[in-house]
């Protein structure tokens, strides 16, 4: 960021890039994977809505000869190749842009940016990595007849993959949920000894997470809503309804992940209070036998004195009567403490 | 939700549908249990105002034509089979959306999504199970004289049956006050070893609980209120101010709500401190016998030793004289003790 | 709240009805306890200004009626019966609706319901119970040459009314933050062995005690300023500043039960911390006994073994060395323990 | 409060009053200490700015007849004799009422009312008692020649005194930093045994001080931005600028204050961690030794009974052997010790 | 600031001032180090963009005589010369001011109040001491051809210098979030001895370090967002595009060190849990050697017992017996432990 604003520099991780070509029309569509500049050019002149899905962004001089191309903000560009952006929708002049995160891999729960240009005609989408959730969306394509995607225009086509990557949210929300329950089951019913140091780990990781997917999903409503508030004359109303399903689905998100965070919290809190629970059952059992046998077996280091005259140690009743002192001093004091409900 | 949107897929659990239709003029009224879709057309045409129940959301198809018959929009309908919507109302044009979750059962506080349309003339409610909070509504309906719900249109009579939801909400909060007032007098009533894992765990459950209940009912005011502020012209001024009386009950709810999670909250604190009280009190006990009894014990280990020159031990007086010191060592240790208020 | 709205039903534990009459006009004033309803209505044609007053709400018959003649609405009278409402302040053609809660009972701190309508020249209270805080109301309506409230309308009676209640609760919650104090005096003061669990528990009270004031007198701020911006026509400008002035005494109210409650969390903390310390003191004194005659013991009972050949137990000196052994012992863990700052 | 609005009831504690009386014009400046009535109306007519500095609240006489003189708002003076306002800003027809706390005494930062009345050519300002931080203005009214304060209108005296009121806040708030920075110095540099109660108490009474001063800053900021953004006609924009200065002090101060809450309930937190870490080494150290001594004691114990037949008591070798096997288990409960890394 | 307002007083501890000019044209672009007020004069009639940097502010009678040169407001170098403003910005009649706290040195963290003047054709920014981040801006300066910084205005130099300031955040916060992560590593992978004063110590002081932060970043957003909604005609549309993207870098910044915080406070409770788990684990095998041993000393002290008449102590077999009968008690007490979960 220490360069001039509007000079696109790559990312020293980034991948390889790759562009993936959709054009269509109502009556036909065409996927050329590994297309070149020069198709997209011919494309954007022969059919009526053309979707380019630019994959890896290690390739500047492509990702800058795109933006000539859609005449797409260099500032938008700038934000593409810098990861880790908020989500937002921004406006030019005749394009939108919209940029999200999407789980690039639902075992590890990995973030990748995904950026949204569309425009009248044309939808340009740029991906960290291979591997999307659009592949419903390229079925809906294929399948000619009743498709909107193919008889409408590029909003809605944009519509369709922001909702396809909002509704792959999903499955890591209702995982971390699982998780939750499974952890709270495991406290609860779990035998006297739970492994702490374990528990306590496995929550803070869950509540990282949870804290991740909160603020990957705050901007997300924002940004939706600007989408569905503009006036911008390519977004038309129809496709306004549909985007506010999707804000829908962006609130319920919020809201599962805003609700397991208050049940993490409650769990982390009640882990320490069972915690507290068991140092009192664990201090109890050692104060107990302490205060019974300490006693006793200071009478019994009494009788084991060595002095001369202990007139008790001569009497043929002393052990007995000995014995039957300490068994009395016991149940005197397991009664005390039974009474003073110690027990 | 991977499907196109707008099209209706069945949750594989939903229940067969079934169509309950009530016919009401300001001079008759008529109910049809398991009606047809030709009962509903044909009403449709006779009666000034109709209200069809479905009850069950497996019948996709059924659930289409409903649809059909009173132009309802397929977003909608979408939300109608997918349960575990947000509370929201949803304006078309000529008719509204409203949708709330309700209890199903009030032992276990099952939740369960209902579903309103409603325009100038007709309203179509969407179960998800058997058992409604209807039947005090259909009493009403019943009794033709000075019941509003016969004269008056569908703006009504959908007010009437959210209402009729809204209040089957105040048993269950009733019924978790009680309980927090329970364990709250348990806590503070309770022996000195109150069995600590139930509580902590009753408490965690009416935690979630009335987490389930803030979230559901935060929503619906404003849904609520969406109602109450469009200017559709099928809810009259009148039915306004009904709404808000129902809004005014949401609201009463909500705060109830939100003052029992307060009280909870403050009796998982006072359930740590009252533990960490505990936990001094079995320490302070511990701690007392240990520290009369070691040093007592000491001594008596020391005249229990068997060097052959311990002059004390010859002594006629050795014996009480030890027996003395160990009662003097003893009183003195309580005296500091009680000096220093650790007893 | 099962029955159709619109229809009252008495709570069966209200108490009985009786009518309370205060007529008034610039010259004269009378009143009139246990009025009939033709008093009621004679009045109303011959005094500018008249105060109809409530109290016990078992008659709904009578309530029906009084709600006739001042032509209150229907489901105003529903929130009068039904006690628990939120304060709130509602506007109906001709006249207002104001209903608070107000302390019954200044020992107790029991909640009652008061509720007031009040248009151009009538103002009508409803009380749960007898016992109200109006008596100097009525002083200065007696008084009659400098008193506003005798040339004034009904608006600035019912700013006095509500004016009255509202001071009532400055000695509630006066009375509360003396008992806050005293606890925090009695805790950083205590004796080291406080006794927590009545500590705990009376805090635990005042907190509920707090959030209940708080519940109360926040929705109060938001229906006083309801009262303040209205256009009715009913209520005059200048009136609005004397209201004004009651909206900064609850505020002021709000603002010290906040504090108070901040204080109160600040002292559970408190005790919390208090309670830790406590217990690593009483563990401090149990380790410091237990580490120093625990080993010393141990060496008693070397000495005490029975074994045939211990050459030192037969030295004229062993005794003597075995004891100063022991206090080297003694001497060196005691200066371990005071050079790791354990004592 | 329990007294007609509008009624001026002196506080029983209330201080006499007395009156300083400010004349000011561009080319001359007059100080009256003890000035009388007269002198008052008299200036009134002579001066084109006075300010009348009223010290001791207990003359209501006195106050009226000031209200008179200048047409002051009864509700506001009421205000005046009735110390612990809110801060608040309030306009009437040609004069403004402006009141807040400030701190009497650096030392024991005891809070003092202060209240401002300012029109068109007039300040009147009330205090409870002697001691005020207005000395540098009246310096600099002194000052004739570059001095705003001579030249300028009785707003711009006003914004001078209140100015001079907010700065005074800051050597409190600065103060206040300081005993937190120590405090957190102690217990991060504190010798393993700090004194916790101490601490505790200190921390405790800080952070109700904080608080304290946080509620009197909050509404402050309030009142002045109500008199910034006030259309009064004598209030004048550039007075409105300075105004603004003021503002962003109390900004300032109240962040800071934030700031040092937020530090304090941190510090509580560590305290209570540093607390449960100190237990921690307490009880280790007792656990140590017991977990060491405790069976070497029990195998002295066995060696020291008295049975007839315990061949190795007979033995040349059994002392020897018995101390190298006790030395060989504590070195094997040390080892198990190390390894579980209890040590 | 007792001082009268508009009065420039230097802190006692402000270095000597120095002035650095950089004077630019679409065609050149010269440095002046130690430029002469002269310079400065000269300067702003020869050259269409001049920005003045003064390091340094104790020379209050210069930083007057700028405010002269540029017309500047009295009060805002009044905020220039006392450092420990917010970061705010305000708008005068032809220039803007603007002011922020920058990192003056990324090992310390030690903050640097930075403060900007900007009209048409003049940035003026005043610096504490030496050291900024603004060395890439006037490489960029230098490089003529493609810059924008020599063909734009005041506006966009001055954006081009606010957000190198911003942009230097970024280090510092990324720091902070290794340290964190670092933190978590070590509790969860730690030993079980963790060194918890250390990390207690190393946590609170983030935690301080990021409040900090969080101070000076949440007012920044306001700052930058009142520069974007300003009217002013020196700021044109399109910087206010390069502004907002200096927003975005803000607003992640903010989020960033919000997460942080978050993760903190989820860090401290941890160690919290983590310790008292601790506790524990330690408890429990003081409680278990104890629980075991404690009786059996017992034992072992009964038949140590010294009474005449002890028959099992003649007996042949009493000696193993007696140890036979330990060996029982133990393995019965391990077995009632382990099967109540305490081993």
């Amino acid at each position: 960021m220490g360069a001039s604003p509007g000079t696109l520099i790559a990312d020293p991780s980034a991948k390889q890039s790759a562009l993936n070509l959709t054009l269509i029309s109502p009556d036909a569509c065409e996927f050329i994977n590994n297309a070149s500049l020069d198709d997209v050019a011919a494309a954007c002149e022969q059919w009526p809505l053309i979707w380019l899905d630019c994959v890896g962004l290690a390739d500047i001089a492509l990702i800058e000869e795109i933006g000539n191309i859609f005449s797409l903000h260099t500032l938008a560009l700038e934000d593409v190749v810098n990861a880790g952006q908020r989500p937002k929708a921004e406006f030019f002049d005749d394009h939108a842009f919209f940029v999200l995160s999407m789980i690039d891999d639902a075992k590890s729960a990995r973030y990748e940016q995904i950026s949204f240009f569309f425009g009248e005609n044309f939808v340009v989408t740029f991906q960290e990595r291979e591997g999307d959730p659009f592949e419903p969306v390229r079925q809906r394509i294929r399948i000619s007849n009743p498709s909107r995607l193919r008889h409408r225009k590029a909003d809605y086509l944009a519509y369709a993959l922001i909702d396809a990557v909002v509704d792959s949210y999903f499955p890591i929300v209702d995982a971390t949920g699982d998780k939750v329950d499974a952890i709270e089951n495991e406290l609860l019913n779990a035998q006297p000894q739970p492994r702490p140091k374990e528990h306590i780990g496995e929550l803070h990781g869950l509540r990282r997470a949870t804290n991740l997917l909160k603020r990957t999903l705050w901007p997300l409503r924002d940004a939706l809503t600007t989408l569905i508030r503009s006036d911008a004359a390519f977004i038309s109303a129809e496709t306004k309804v549909y985007l506010n399903d999707t804000l829908d689905h962006a609130i319920r998100l919020t809201e599962t992940v805003e609700s397991q965070r208050e049940t993490m919290i409650g769990l982390i809190e009640m882990q320490l209070s069972l915690s507290q629970a068991r140092t009192n059952e664990i201090i109890g059992v050692l104060t107990i036998v302490s205060a019974i046998f300490i006693p006793l077996t200071f009478l019994a280091g009494i009788w084991g004195m060595n002095f001369d005259h202990m007139p008790e140690l001569k009497s043929a009743y002393g052990y007995p009567a000995a014995l039957g002192f300490m068994a009395l001093v016991a149940v005197a004091l397991v009664v005390i403490f039974k009474r003073r409900k110690w027990l």
